[in-house]
């Protein structure tokens, strides 16, 4: 079994794309992270979906929740109105992540070490200088299991 | 809205059950994650899948995905079967991660950076001494996309 048997489509947001957008769409398609792609469709970056959430939290809140706790219920209710037009490209961390990226041809020892290691339940499959979709954490363990 | 209002009933492990069977779980209810209970039923761990993934994958693949290449298809394919009767309590990192748990009043901002800063795609619901349930990523991005 090889990336080419697990992989699916995974649909893509560019870094133009409004955070509310991104996490509309990884709410809508219970997606477990994205693929934000360059001006040439390649990855630019996989963000798991706590870091597409990342994006969308004030970082005073992130480095100590507790501040979280004095915005009243019903402005936290409202968190994600708050990004307005705000693009992936300018909410991304700056540190740039390790790509989980692999080929045709990795195993599923390959692709689960690769998840391992970069916190990734998704990686993007990419050959021939095009992407072809993406196998997700679930898509590796159904198969997994049932070997 | 507030913890209460989002938190489902999750399934639980405890530090004896084989890391086979948590992949199991993770697979068969498509989890984002594994709570690991103690003795008293409180959350001793919280896996995002990749880190019940980890557990499943031998070390020297982890360092360097290079030599997850070297073992062929046929054995990649059972990976998971490698693990025997090994146990969580056995295969869990050594490293403590910070708990992501929440009491019952968490508001959506507050829960939504507990997730962000612990890359943890699930919170435990703690209260009056014992687990309530978890709220999920995506339970949480459906109610805010909403908002």
């Amino acid at each position: 079994m090889r990336a080419r048997d697990l992989l699916a489509d995974f649909p893509t947001v560019g870094l133009d794309t409004p955070v509310i957008e991104a996490a509309r769409l990884l709410a809508d398609q219970d997606l477990p992270g994205l693929i934000v792609v360059d001006a040439d469709g390649l990855p630019f970056t996989i963000l798991p979906g706590t870091q597409v959430l990342r994006m969308a939290v004030p970082g005073y809140c992130q480095d100590d929740p507790a501040l979280a706790r004095v915005i009243d219920e019903a402005h936290a209710d409202l968190f994600l109105r708050q990004l307005s037009e705000r693009t992936v490209r300018e909410a991304l961390p700056r540190e740039r992540r390790e790509l989980p990226v692999a080929d045709l041809n990795a195993t599923v020892l390959e692709l689960a070490a690769l998840m391992a290691r970069t916190h990734s339940p998704l990686v993007a499959v990419v050959a021939g200088g095009r992407l072809h979709g993406a196998v997700t954490l679930q898509a590796l363990l159904d198969r997994a299991v049932e070997a």
